[in-house]
């Protein structure tokens, strides 16, 4: 009580010590609300914007883009010069290198603040002025503080001159306005000090219109399409002995001619004119003013006040808000670089949560308990959305996803073609692992739920078709119609999961299994990879022993068998194969053994004599080099986007193509020493890689009848290898982050990856499941942002541009593709292991699993700040990952043994283990580390919701630091 | 004036609202002193604090530890858990991960500092109070809050009993105490809200002495010895319905048992208990004044304060320079990383200079005018310090130092060995290479003026002798002869060159040529390396025809020559050679010439034919795999440095190892592979590496009477270029930078290098000069920094450990390194090739010109923020950076003619061509970009001190923004 009679007084002092009272008043009010808040919970200056605020919340206000200009004197002549902008971030002038600064948040002074608070207490308030040109708004602002009796009429023309001076720019070059200046010198006496009364505003430098300089400004693009400029002008004159300040706030937004770097309409003007001797005082202000106007919360309120107390609540709740750094722990020097993320206004000072944002899965995969109730959902979600999957194909950015994700197509088609044809002796090759993946893929695209998921080759599905191979060879069992049968027995299996909905087991799938799956893929071939390598080791042996002096001694020579012992059987032979009427004679019989080549050699039964027959030269450590050069290419070339070197836009086009380039770089390099590397087998013609298999698989014939049935059982394993395979790409590709909007099907996704089984079993092509690696840059090659971005700040994800088309088109290229054979024919499989070694350590290094692993070699010190270390002990995330070691260990174990063929079983078996966690880790630890199981998640998402409930009456005590900003701690009134 | 009357009423209030006041009172002294520094330019808060921080300028306060607890339930007991700590930045609790934060940045709440300031009005303040125990101190503060009317006295027992709870510190497990707790919960009932009378303060849970937990605490030795303890207790309470506060300073400082987590005395105490509902608001206010106890200026002023009012002022001070973000702009959920560097409390805010710090070269490069004026005052400066040169170097540190500058040396030994034998057909080896390392290294680090510069062969010298063996070679000159009169002579300018004081030149030596000679040193590395490399191509040339099956057609046979036409030569060359006596009888000719290497065959006259005599398999290729395998390997480790896994130690370890581990690494891949690449040739024995040189060569004899005179011209070249060479390096090593506090001795140096390049002509040993990236690879490995640095704060560099011992060590080391000459022939020289790859990339990694080409490439808001960009167009900088390279690419094209051999006297061009630059360039763009050029370096230096004297007088109007934080501006009086 008494406290407010104490400011009672104050505030109803006389007129001469308004600008103390107010000052007096400003610090009362945070005082009061210290005091008030115990019982009242809002300070008055709060109380008062929300009341402005709530006025028509409707209605949001423009972006603003500030320019701060000072008064500069060029050549004798004053000037206004920008010295700083705004959009988002500050970017100041480098006076010295004529440049712009590097966007950077703005570091301000408390002083500048409390000072730029004074400024308008005291100064020309002027809202919502009718505004048509600057000289008018001018007049109108020197007449009122005439009329005020805050400056004297003398002063009217001196000041109207200074601020109708000329304004430059930052994008104007000097040198132009130095020869510009020249002429008009002369015309002009310029001098500042000189003005009499005959410099009447008619003299003003500004012009009506924008100038071209304005309007080709390419700056223009980062600035949103409804901006308006706030116009800061600070400087220091001769003639005032004290500040003249004027806030305006026009009716209607106005392009004042050249005030403002950018043709954008003016709304504010902050003017501060003020006396010789603190010009850098005046700059700071000016940055002050220009800062708070870029505020999200406090542009608002310049919008909305109704009066002065409005702006200066607005400050108030500014400097409530702001953040303070101890002046000995941070050079203010260094410009701080703009966060990766700002707090939105409502959402600013929201602490870390308890629990991380749960892990959801939508509604699409819930058990619907009707026979295809899902597939009907998935196909009823889907259908409204045809006509813009087609239309909303049509965009630029279509065609480089289109051509990224076309080239990650064919190598992988090539890669996985090549290895499938080595795993299944030519039965299926590089042809049919094109024509495969035209097939599958473009009808896939056209007819599934999630348009963007790229079918492809996986490595569960070929190590599967290595095994059978295998096996059917080692049985003496037809591999093609083997398969084709499993192929159909598989079909039938995933439209009985697509019937029963079985597809919502999805939702226990957490990271755990996701990354335990994919991790494990990624060890197998990056582990492929090596193998093969080593493999052209021991394909070409290297003659370690070989001395370059002594090569006359190195020789290799077909030597004839002996004939007596071997004549009989020769003779046998003699008449079997056509090359026999090579041989002329049987006394020419030496001769010509010295002519045959290695492998005839040896197919005639002759025997290879001299030190160098086992050798291969060169070939192994090219091979080596060509293996290794395209995988460290590769991935100096995804490394290059972060570079600082080139454009943005030239990075990331080499960063995209990292792996087209490097792969052309070695095929030229191959190319260019000629040496016979081992190079893909390419068909040169439209046939079957394999001769003697044509392009359709008889069911019958073949193999005995029990076989058709027996194959239900690895066709069993088949389904549930890519079910798996298919929807964990999928979940990964619906996760919420991408922000997709049309819905998913996992049903109807399923549906068609059993239709293209059976199809491509008949056709003796590959089988086809949802590639994870390529479905995510097929995302991120869609991803829209926003535009224009204010610089400094990140572009904001809009989401990603779902249609239909890219998909089509990819396939469609990839079909055509076939007509490369006889280029293709070119690539060594060296450089293709190097590409495989690169998709298996690059999709290791976005897997949670891989970071916690490295956090076993690091010191606890120079451990990354991730969100839940923060929040769980570190040995439990230790205690975690070993786990998820142990069970991969396991699994890699089984993997190499006769349970292989059982592989995508034991993915099951992750899951469980995964639910067994339950019982060691709690449940707030696991949610950080991993993700909650659907049935506890439910629960505590219920709890959530009550405490949230709950935390709306009465605020958290024991909770995060949110309400430290809002509330207030103070001494009792004593 | 009203304002004072104002003020004055206030402060004259009763005492009831005495808070009241002081708020009012602080917000009044903001606003006070904004309106009186129009005249007086000190606040009153600065002039307080002034007055009492003079009062004992001399003794320097200790440095603080500040350990914030809260007050926590624990298993229904309460406790005091520690919650964050300071030394200089802080380190939070994770309270999920039970660890420690990263150090960071305090970001305080403006608001937490306000309330802060209202507890210090309000609260209990206790200034040297005499505190023997925890106990007895809280009776102290209870007392007085009772006397003054803040507590009933019936609190006294139960705030008693809060106070005195145990405090439990992160360092422990919680699995210990968790233990511990439940055999003492049974004996005392722990409930809080249930405390009578009867808990008196011999119930406190605080030892007397420090715990061994607290002794045994390595964090020890991140606090500076002389460190004392403040620690902040905050916590609610459910039986206080106002805060209770109190700050308290020690008489002396004391420690008070289990207070604080090491044993630190304790000298501050801050509590602050208050009703519940608070907590995090508490929380914030502990953060507040825990961040500015450890502020330099406010722990100074809470030292000296003599009242609470001292204290309010240093907050006020505090307050003032403050660095505000704003709060859309920044996330205050980051935590910020420390910087860098932070400013001192007395430069804080002195923001970049005008002109960047002077070049300056000492006056030790002063032109002394007297006949070995310079040779003088070396001596004589240099002669005190040799007893301290002889004991400094006793230190565990110089072991690493000498362990790792050996290995440099001896790799630049043998790799300079190798590279001299090959240019000089072997009359300089790697055994003449061991020797004169060792000789010359250890006499100059015995006597010279700058001891930590290691001697090495350098490129220029290399290159100098190379051209010097081809010229002698082509025109019949004895090389070791001319050799011998050329140091001769070289020799003697030298010594003419160090009485007439001419190193004084160097100063006119600007980074613009010192940048210019390195990088082409660096450039003629990696182009030899990469020639070297691609020679080996050549040399074993890759059958790119081979084709693996026909391994039977590739032969390479010597045939005899036509013995018709032959005869009577081999008759007459038959009874030359010994070897003839393998051949035993003339027609077993063709027998014998299969069984001949290649040379023989050469040699006796026969010819290769076949298709692989010109090819050599696999070592081209092994031997690149070599040479790019240790070049990128020692990149990798290099970088390794910077990585986040394993201890720092071991990190640094493995950096400053890096080229060992690399070489080791390749040769035991070498040695694994057992492939004859090119290995470095080692004499086996003790002796010149060319049979029939000796160790002495004797002046005359071999060559004409005038090449003894002739050979002082090309000595002149030498002088030239080992002056430049030399004393470039020790400018670069006696840089200001390194803060050398012995002083140099560039003429000493030039002496005994003079006296070494006789020695060495005489012994036949290669020429030794100062090697740059050797010496200072030497400081750095000396490099001293203050051992206790705050966790955060970057250890501060303290000088190098200037001695003559590592050198001297090293060198003893390297002469006994000739008796590894049977190990060092197991090295490639591919390998070799690859570390002088590196050796070349990384001395150009560390010039500014440099970063400047790289310029070029970079968009201009992608560039990083260098300080000359700042200052400098980028116009500018590109067409300094153009000038460089020009004058490279000139000098590189004359290296390549025969104006080679002039080569040192080019680098003067350089010098030249800096001058011209001066009408060019403004001088402060030169200043930025390079250094200024002495004359107008004084000239320029005279000028600033005028500019600062002026300068103390009043303050700059048009300079940086340092007197916007110390003035103020304001609305005028009205």
């Amino acid at each position: 009580v008494f406290q407010r009679l104490c400011l009672g007084k104050i505030v109803n002092l006389a007129k001469p010590i308004r600008c103390m009272q107010r000052r007096v008043q400003l610090n009362t009010n945070v005082v009061l609300r210290n005091q008030i808040q115990f019982d009242f919970t809002v300070s008055p200056a709060a109380e008062r914007l929300r009341y402005i605020l709530n006025e028509d919340d409707d209605m949001p206000t423009p972006t603003l883009f500030t320019e701060m200009d000072t008064l500069q004197r060029e050549g004798g002549e004053l000037e206004w010069k920008e010295s700083a902008r705004w959009v988002k971030f500050e970017e100041k002038v480098e006076e010295g290198g004529e440049r712009w600064s590097k966007p950077h948040v703005s570091t301000l002074s408390l002083h500048s603040l409390f000072e730029l608070r004074t400024c308008l207490q005291t100064g020309t308030v002027l809202l919502d002025l009718e505004g048509y040109s600057l000289p008018q708004i001018i007049d109108d602002i020197i007449e009122r503080q005439i009329e005020e009796g805050m400056i004297s009429p003398e002063l009217r023309d001196k000041i109207s001159f200074v601020l109708l001076r000329k304004h430059r720019h930052q994008t104007k070059k000097p040198i132009h306005r130095s020869l510009a200046d020249i002429g008009k010198s002369t015309s002009s006496s310029s001098e500042c000090p000189a003005i009499g009364n005959d410099y009447s505003r008619s003299m003003n430098d500004i012009a009506d219109s924008p100038s071209s300089d304005q309007l080709r400004n390419k700056f223009m693009k980062k600035i949103p399409r409804d901006a308006e400029a706030s116009n800061v002008l600070v400087g220091e004159v001769d003639f005032l002995s004290k500040p003249f300040v004027a806030f305006v706030r026009l009716a209607q937004a106005t392009t004042l001619g050249g005030l403002t770097e950018v043709p954008v309409p003016t709304r504010f003007l902050f003017i501060l004119l003020g006396p010789h001797g603190k010009a850098k005082s005046y700059n700071e202000i000016g940055r002050a003013i220009a800062t708070l106007m870029v505020d999200d919360l406090f542009s608002d309120v310049a919008y909305k006040a109704r009066d002065r107390e409005d702006l200066i609540a607005g400050i108030d709740e500014f400097l409530d808000e702001v953040i303070v750094l101890p002046p000995g722990e941070w050079d203010p020097k260094i410009r701080i670089e703009p966060p990766k993320k700002v707090p939105t206004a409502d959402k600013r000072f929201e602490k870390d949560e308890e629990m991380p944002p749960q892990h959801e899965l939508g509604e699409e995969l819930a058990f619907t308990g009707r026979f295809c109730g899902g597939l009907y959902l998935d196909i009823k979600r889907k259908l409204p959305w045809v006509p813009s999957d087609i239309y909303e194909g049509f965009h630029l950015q279509s065609i480089s996803a289109v051509l990224f994700i076309y080239l990650g197509c064919i190598t992988n088609a090539i890669t996985f073609g090549g290895l499938l044809g080595d795993a299944t002796d030519n039965y299926q090759g590089v042809m049919e692992s094109f024509l495969g993946t035209a097939l599958a893929g473009s009808v896939f695209c056209l007819f599934s739920g999630q348009p963007l998921i790229i079918l492809s080759s996986t490595g569960p599905i070929l190590i599967f078709e290595k095994l059978l191979f295998e096996f059917s060879k080692s049985n003496g069992i037809d591999y093609m119609e083997l398969r084709l049968w499993i192929g159909m027995h598989s079909c039938l299996q995933c439209f009985i999961l697509v019937a029963t909905d079985a597809s919502f087991i999805i939702k226990y799938m957490t990271r755990f299994t996701e990354e335990g799956f994919s991790s494990l893929i990624s060890f197998i071939f990056i582990s492929d990879a090596i193998k093969k390598m080593v493999g052209s080791f021991k394909y070409y042996p290297i003659n370690t022993d070989f001395k370059p002096d002594y090569v006359t001694t190195y020789k290799c020579e077909c030597l004839a068998p002996d004939l007596s012992e071997f004549t009989p059987w020769l003779r046998s032979w003699r008449f079997k194969g056509s090359e026999i009427s090579a041989f002329p004679r049987m006394n020419d019989w030496c001769l010509d053994w010295s002519q045959l080549s290695k492998k005839e050699c040896l197919k005639y039964g002759g025997s290879l004599v001299g030190n160098t027959c086992k050798f291969v030269p060169d070939l192994a450590l090219i091979s080596f080099i060509l293996f290794f050069g395209t995988y460290s290419m590769t991935v100096s070339l995804k490394k290059f986007k972060s570079s600082r070197y080139f454009p943005t836009k030239l990075r990331k086009l080499i960063s995209d193509f990292s792996i087209f380039m490097s792969i052309m770089t070695f095929v030229g390099l191959d190319m260019l020493l000629g040496l016979k590397t081992p190079k893909l087998i390419v068909p040169t013609e439209f046939k079957p890689t394999r001769p003697g298999r044509g392009w359709l698989v008889m069911p019958f014939g073949k193999n005995p009848w029990w076989v058709y049935v027996a194959s239900s059982v690895p066709a069993l394993l088949v389904t549930i290898l890519i079910f798996m395979d298919q929807q964990i790409s999928a979940v990964i590709v619906n996760r919420k982050e991408n922000k997709l909007k049309k819905g998913c099907g996992y049903h109807l996704d399923l549906f068609w990856v059993g239709v293209l089984m059976a199809v491509c079993s008949f056709l003796g092509l590959p089988w086809y499941v949802a590639a994870t690696v390529i479905s995510i840059a097929h995302i991120d090659s869609l991803k829209m942002e926003s535009e224009s971005s204010a610089p400094g700040e990140q572009p904001q994800f809009l989401g990603v541009r779902e249609q239909r088309m890219t998909g089509i088109l990819v396939f469609a290229l990839t079909g055509v593709s076939i007509f490369l054979a006889p280029v293709l024919k070119y690539i060594p499989m060296p450089v293709l292991y190097g590409v495989f070694l690169y998709m298996g350590v690059a999709s290791l290094s976005g897997i949670q699993f891989w970071d916690r692993i490295k956090l076993y070699m690091m010191p606890s010190k120079h451990q990354p700040d991730f969100p839940y270390l923060r929040h769980v002990p570190l040995r439990k995330v230790h205690l975690f990952t070993l786990v998820q070691i142990a069970c991969l260990a396991v699994l890699w174990t089984l993997k190499s043994t006769f349970l292989a063929i059982i592989f995508p079983v034991m993915i099951l078996g992750l899951m469980v283990v995964r639910k067994m966690l339950d019982m060691v880790f709690s449940q707030h630890d696991l949610a950080w580390i991993d993700d909650l199981l659907p049935g506890k998640d439910k629960k505590k998402k219920k709890d959530d919701d009550k405490k949230k409930g709950k935390e709306k009456k009465k605020p958290k005590l024991d909770d995060s630091e949110e309400e430290v900003r809002n509330s207030s701690f103070c001494c009792p009134p004593q």
